[in-house]
């Protein structure tokens, strides 16, 4: 519940807490920055938002070059077309009646494109879009190394190609892949050997298809902690990346990523019942922990954080009578896609005020 | 995005996933169960609702027998506050200009107690309450051994009850602690020597208060893993005891509760990319992991499970064709107190049916 009057030019420490807060201009730098590496190396920019869930953000990153966004959900691109974002990478498999059903709704307000990796699911979206008279652009899922979903590069990729090409209701658009296996290699030189493996064997399942007849328009494939070196390699027409936008702690350091950080947690000191001891009215259902622990910024040492569902227990190295009861404590997002979705809105900080209050629109939307 | 016509009465697997689920009768059961051991006992019940965060499970509480209910979060105690629930526990300091007059405007619909752990943190309430004219109810919080929130057992709580003598706004209640440094502890008799230590603290502060003429009708404390062995302590007047209504892999694993699991997330198989791999539309952000790792039911036997973002992938150790895609597993939740706020609403089934949607109301209600 936020108070009835609106913040706009408050300044941010008189926010209710727990609040999540974006830097605009550390935010827009990474936009910039994202946009020009996809500019410099010729690729596309299709940002997923999974982890953004914001409408005015994905605008922003529209006005950057990007060509359309890249969601997980059907709910998100739902609630993203209804935005009137058309161009929509759905990069998952849309299984079920109800959800195929929804899918052929949304090509009344959008132009989704999805994932398909099986022939059971290639048919069930082609027999749906038949009976409805529409036609359903689709990408191929590659499992280029991260063993999760998608085919398996070269023939398997072309059988499922070949299946495609004999449902006229269904668009073969490209392939998709996700080389997440490589994201938390240290050496820049060994990331980008290891991602040129990884995206070769999307390429050359690309090359297969266009040699076998089928056009091949999309190659996409990059997130926050591989796209500079995806978008290196020859073929790759778009990246996904997204996080970057944002950044936060696991980005930084389990993806050695260098992009700051724009992203945090306002929170305010409810207890402290030590004179080492801190506790936070922000726990785990406002920041999530499982990637990596948020970080408190302007404290002295500390010697442990803990999280615990509704607090932040923070030790002292030393004792110290700061901060009081009442301060407020900024926290850089340990990791942001898990942690955007607790939230109902994100707080636009610049100047250390409130310039804008975005919903988080696509908050719950996991159907 | 439901479907728009009503889903009652529908078979669970007709529903859309991911979808929450509790299995009403194991509830009801779990409910009655708790009102039991309470009575049994002869202390009170006000359960924790943070964890279910359901106004409609509230009232089955009451319904049970509960004096009313905790709530970690003004936030919460407000959505409760607007279905009727007066009686309201807030378990945690109210802290800062905005949160004391939110919860001052709550005296209007309800009759909400606060936790107090500081000098400072009284002043403020009373000095707002003061400002308003109004009176505001207190448990002091007494840290019992688990090293969060709270002023040490004795002559701290003394002291502090002496403090609130002297604001004639703010009226002692009683005191309050959480033992969970303890839920931890398998054997039974181990548990039950160190949860009687460590309410044998809360109890003692409490006699204390009363020697130096201060009277006290709220002695509070009362777990899922521990309030079996809290109710059975002299001088404890009521339980918090919530999250054993729904129960889950943590309280069972972690925390050796023998209630029965009423809680699950419904899922879709959405990928097969091998034999032995099955791929679900259901990863952590509508089930949490970091407690407790969600339990598929149903599959032959698995070798692991891993949880991202959006999907949990499964290993089996022996292929096998079923699953298919578009099969739905259910998953016991690995910790409910994470997992409800990820969710718009609770579907109850009775059956195999969908009897109620419940709204997660106090979703999001973090402030």
């Amino acid at each position: 519940m936020t108070t009835a009057s609106s913040p706009i030019g408050m300044p941010k420490d008189m926010l209710d807490t727990p609040a999540l807060l974006v830097d605009l201009d550390v935010m827009m730098a990474n936009v910039a920055r994202v946009a020009s590496i996809c500019r410099r190396n010729g690729v596309q920019w299709r940002p997923h938002i999974k982890g953004q869930k914001t409408i005015a953000i994905a605008r922003q990153e529209l006005a950057a070059g990007a060509i359309g966004i890249t969601c997980a959900k059907l709910g998100e691109a739902e609630v993203m077309a209804s935005a009137g974002i058309r161009n929509i990478l759905i990069a998952n498999q849309i299984v079920s009646p109800i959800k195929v059903r929804r899918l052929l709704d949304l090509l009344d307000r959008a132009d989704p494109i999805v994932a398909v990796d099986s022939i059971e699911n290639l048919h069930e979206l082609a027999d749906a879009a038949k009976a409805r008279g529409r036609r359903l652009n689709v990408v191929i899922e590659v499992d280029v190394g991260m063993k999760r979903a998608g085919v398996g590069p070269g023939e398997p990729v072309l059988a499922l190609a070949r299946a495609i090409a004999g449902r006229p209701e269904i668009v073969f658009r490209g392939v998709m892949g996700w080389e997440s296996h490589t994201v938390t290699i240290a050496d820049p030189e060994q990331k980008r050997l290891a991602v040129a493996g990884a995206i070769a064997q999307l390429t050359a399942s690309a090359d297969s298809c266009r040699r076998a007849g089928f056009a091949v328009d999309i190659v996409s494939c990059g997130g926050t902690g591989t796209f500079p070196y995806c978008a290196e390699q020859p073929g790759v027409t778009e990246v996904q990346v997204g996080g970057a936008v944002f950044s936060d702690m696991y980005y930084r350091t389990k993806f050695h990523v260098d992009f700051p950080c724009a992203l945090t947690v306002l929170a305010t000191v409810t207890s402290r019942p030590t004179p080492n001891r801190i506790v936070l009215d922000a726990g785990k259902k406002v920041m999530s922990s499982d990637a990596a622990m948020p970080m408190p910024l302007g404290l002295p040492e500390i010697s442990s954080l803990r999280l615990s569902a509704e607090h932040m227990t923070i030790e002292l190295l030393n004792p110290s009578d700061r901060p009081s009861i009442g301060d407020r404590i900024e926290l850089i997002v340990g990791y942001s896609d898990t942690t955007v979705h607790l939230h109902d809105e994100i707080v636009g900080i610049r100047d250390g005020k409130v310039e804008a209050v975005w919903p988080v629109a696509a908050r719950g939307k996991s159907k």
